[in-house]
């Protein structure tokens, strides 16, 4: 089981939009120099976040991304999902109706014992995923962050890239 | 984020050899077949199963794949983590230290606050999946399989197909 790299890098750039002023966006570009990673790879999952809802999308040539909603209310689960998708990672293939004896089609009321266990332990993850905004894992960083070294880092970053939209 | 199809052909497999004789054991063709899947495929997973000490391997032309030790001592994280391997779901690539102004080495000695939620998360997961084992499974099986004709799949499968290694 293996989420993509995506998940990481949009994590990151939804965490560093959060620093952005009221009327500020940052192009996909800044973002993806920031965190060195590929403009054109970040560039889809920004457009999935902005298709959940997460971002919002200024057009046109001063434009870019901020969050639509604040980082408060952004849960990790959000993210997650947006990017890997909503489907469960368990995804039962009914290998009991298969075979020679494949069980009959009666006992296709209800899912199967094994799917409902995995479906339990994923339910558990992401009840975890969502009890955890991107507002708090901000304040961790900031209750860490003894010198202001990590802040500072995306502060300077955003001063010089931040475009402003209005 | 998904798990492979191994993960199911590999947690139907270890319920369907819980119900061999003692000296029982079945071979990997009777498991695909029963299963409906490719035999190549599924031997992968059986040695991965056996690898981890879920399954023992007899050898020889009367040989095949028997439980290493009892259903009830079996869960489907032991099933999960053998056929997935044991790296968590989330591998943080540490993208913090990217671009054109890395975070400084000495933040470096304690996870990403991304990292260490996502973590949270997946020990949530696998402590759910620890809970459920094989036998659990079955029983939950067999409280709704009313008139038995769940079980008796298996079983007239088995006793068709099960070996005697001794």
């Amino acid at each position: 089981m293996k989420l993509g790299d995506g998940v990481e890098q949009a994590i990151h750039s939804v965490a560093m939009l959060s620093g952005l002023s009221a009327d500020g966006v940052l192009s996909a570009a800044a973002l993806a120099e920031f965190h060195g990673v590929s403009t054109s790879y970040l560039l889809k999952h920004l457009q999935a976040l902005s298709g959940a809802g997460i971002l919002q999308t200024v057009p046109g040539p001063r434009g870019g991304y901020r969050l639509a909603r604040g980082a408060d209310e952004i849960t990790l689960l959000d993210v997650v999902l947006a990017v890997e998708g909503r489907e469960p990672a368990f995804r039962c293939k009914e290998i009991r109706q298969r075979g020679p004896n494949p069980l009959p089609q009666r006992y296709m009321t209800r899912p199967c014992q094994i799917n409902a266990a995995m479906l339990r332990a994923e339910r558990a993850y992401r009840a975890e995923l969502a009890k955890t905004t991107i507002a708090a894992v901000l304040g961790e960083l900031a209750e860490q962050d003894m010198d202001g070294a990590v802040v500072a880092r995306g502060c300077a970053f955003l001063e010089q890239h931040e475009r402003k939209s209005s």
